[in-house]
């Protein structure tokens, strides 16, 4: 073998390790979002990250594909892309297998993408993602019912209405003011990119009135469609929905109802995810169009935000019983003991006699196990054990049927 | 947006799309991967897929660095390479936090790892696998225990103690043989290479031969290491473990332990996956060395072999009843229902008023959702809706709390 010392022991720039502690909290994200999108009877599906580069040159915007993309030649030639969206994957796959299927389809996948960024505070440049997405109903109800779901999750983490609002608005509304004013689509698309950024850029208004001319003003009014959502929230009890004329949602593909979802703490008022209505995606494919509403919601910000309004809970461990060993001799009968009460679906660590009992009992403790039971001679002859609960101290004299009623009860 | 039509709808060559009915699948078998991981106490952890290529330039067997990664420059000017396994990760993240932890960690990830190879039957470019390992014992419990979480998830997964046998050898014994023979290190290697591949070598014991001469034979006997490791299992009711003097496992980390399950099907006898005893791996790192067991369990072998022996099981659908909307008066009224039984922990989909009654029916059944109520004026004036179980065709009039109770009790 050849040695080396000293290898980098950090991971790549902008990904993240998950030891133990943090999986566990990432686990605890995913099964929020997973179990809200299948309370809305949403399926999962899942695809490689990999994927041929033409898939993004067809369809992102422009610099996503240019600049943000890890795009590598494989050993055979080919252009490839580690994803850094999941909708073009799975326009792919609806397109594949669209005459086969019966829309509507409600589909929902967890994923992870890539994107070459600096990292920053909600930037990292590999994140995870729901993505939740409705195919085959025009109809504004499945707009509801998307904003509705991306609604519920937000309560099932914890927070409440009044920590973030809904921002909403119709891409068809500033396209159909800028025809009325005359402007042409080269110039349309210019107008659409300097509002997406509007919170980046210097003289926001002076530059808009450069291209749009001094005709321009957002005192738009929302259409029927937009009235229909919010007020179809609003039955659902869904009140933080506040129609915004300027909202753009960057990506090109977008054909109509547009949302963003933003914290309204005030030290750290931002967007933190979002999505809308895009009827067109699936034309590139050669298919027939296929109405389509969804949003992807990423971990990171989540994450973040989760941790300023202290909402991650306490996560137990995944092991019931700790089971320490006294002595060597000791050794078999806590195994059998082990497997016996796995077949009964408990999680069971067996300890190393090696170990000192305190020891064992010190590991137990700091890895938040409920449950230890120390296992010696006497134990394994009597078959009787003192089941101890390490938060109350409680200790407890049972049979091997005892320790299995006592930690499913409690 | 720039138009081109019928771009490829297949995923990149070698990776898998996960459509609903194959990610059920996958769920499935991780899902058992996990609980079985669980049982013994094993905590979750995970990584990114990309890395620094160095961490495997130091590590793995040759052939895998060179030809068989997906490695690539980011814009940064930085090596980076798609993880082709998990070790090489896992021994940064343990010896980032050497110094933190308490021995013994029991951890297992579930992850997908890329490989540059012909795919072929159980052979993809991308796969998933278990790995489960234990870091901090010298003791053959270690050994022992690993082996039998390898041994119960095959029986979690429905095969038999017959469908499958466990290899095992100790790496010592043929090193130890081959000192005795006075044969140099350089060549030792290339011995061990040949007794790797030797079922795919064309005159094995020739070429065998002319590098150990003629004196070597594989007439060795199990140590007392293997003795114990066999005799416990045995302890534990494993008893499909077979002493194979032969068994190499192709990475050069291994340093005592080795071993392999495989396939017993006449048609389709091989390697299912594989582990092993390496307690060197942290040296490169610059850090204590902690002796480590573990193994790793892929997807794609495994389901093949679940399909072979029949036992991948019918799998329910995650959505407990589709609400059939009888008119578009009705829908708001639905949606209400929907909401309530939510928050009751069910999972719903409100059907579109759009479609036809038979229609919506029929959507139900064809995704296998357990449950359909008909939601009408007169349902939702009268409050009570007859739950008809799709399966059986029994239809039950009820309350909303009576929905609950039938969809849990039953």
């Amino acid at each position: 073998m050849l040695v080396m010392a000293n290898i980098e022991t950090n991971p790549y720039k902008g990904v993240r390790d998950f030891y133990p502690e943090d999986m566990a909290i990432q686990n605890y994200i995913f099964e929020i979002m997973r179990d809200t999108a299948e309370s809305y009877g949403y399926e999962e599906y899942s695809a490689s990250i990999l994927e041929s580069s033409e898939l993004y040159r067809a369809k992102s915007g422009k610099e996503l594909v240019n600049d943000q993309t890890y795009t590598f030649t494989d050993r055979g030639d080919r252009e490839v892309t580690l994803r850094p969206e999941m909708t073009p994957t799975l326009a792919r796959m609806v397109a594949k297998k669209q005459k086969e299927f019966s829309f509507p389809l409600r589909w929902f996948s967890i994923a992870n993408f890539f994107r070459y960024e600096r990292p920053q505070r909600g930037r990292l440049r590999e994140f995870w993602q729901l993505n939740a997405d409705v195919f085959g109903l025009e109809s504004v109800d499945a707009d509801i019912e998307i904003i509705n779901l991306a609604y519920d999750i937000m309560i099932n983490f914890g927070f409440s209405q009044d920590n973030f609002e809904i921002r909403i608005n119709d891409r068809s509304l500033v396209d159909k003011k800028l025809a009325e004013l005359g402007i042409d689509e080269d110039t349309s698309d210019k107008i659409k990119l300097l509002i997406d950024k509007k919170d980046k850029i210097e003289n926001f208004e002076n530059e808009l009135k450069k291209l749009a001319g001094d005709d321009f003003t957002f005192n738009l009014e929302a259409n029927e469609n937009i009235n229909k959502i919010i007020s179809g929230l609003k039955k659902a009890g869904v009140t933080n929905v506040i129609f915004t004329p300027t909202l753009m949602r960057g990506f090109d593909y977008y054909t109509g109802m547009v949302f963003e979802v933003f914290d309204k703490n005030t030290e750290n008022n931002r967007s933190l995810f979002g999505g809308g209505r895009y009827d067109k995606l699936l034309d590139i494919f050669g298919g027939e169009p296929v109405p389509t509403v969804g949003f992807g919601m990423g971990d990171v910000t989540i994450r973040d935000m989760l941790e300023t309004y202290n909402l991650i809970p306490e996560i137990a461990s995944s092991t019931d019983i700790y089971l320490c060993v006294v002595n060597k001799e000791s050794l078999d009968g806590a195994k059998d003991l082990a497997n016996d009460l796995r077949g009964q679906g408990l999680n069971i660590i067996v300890g190393s006699p090696d170990k000192k009992v305190g020891d064992q009992i010190e590991k137990a403790s700091k890895n938040k196990i409920p449950y230890v039971i120390c296992v010696g001679p006497d134990e394994l002859s009597k078959r009787r054990y003192k089941v101890k609960n390490l938060a109350s101290g409680k200790e407890t004299e049972v049979t091997e049927n005892g320790i299995v009623s006592l930690v499913f009860v409690e």
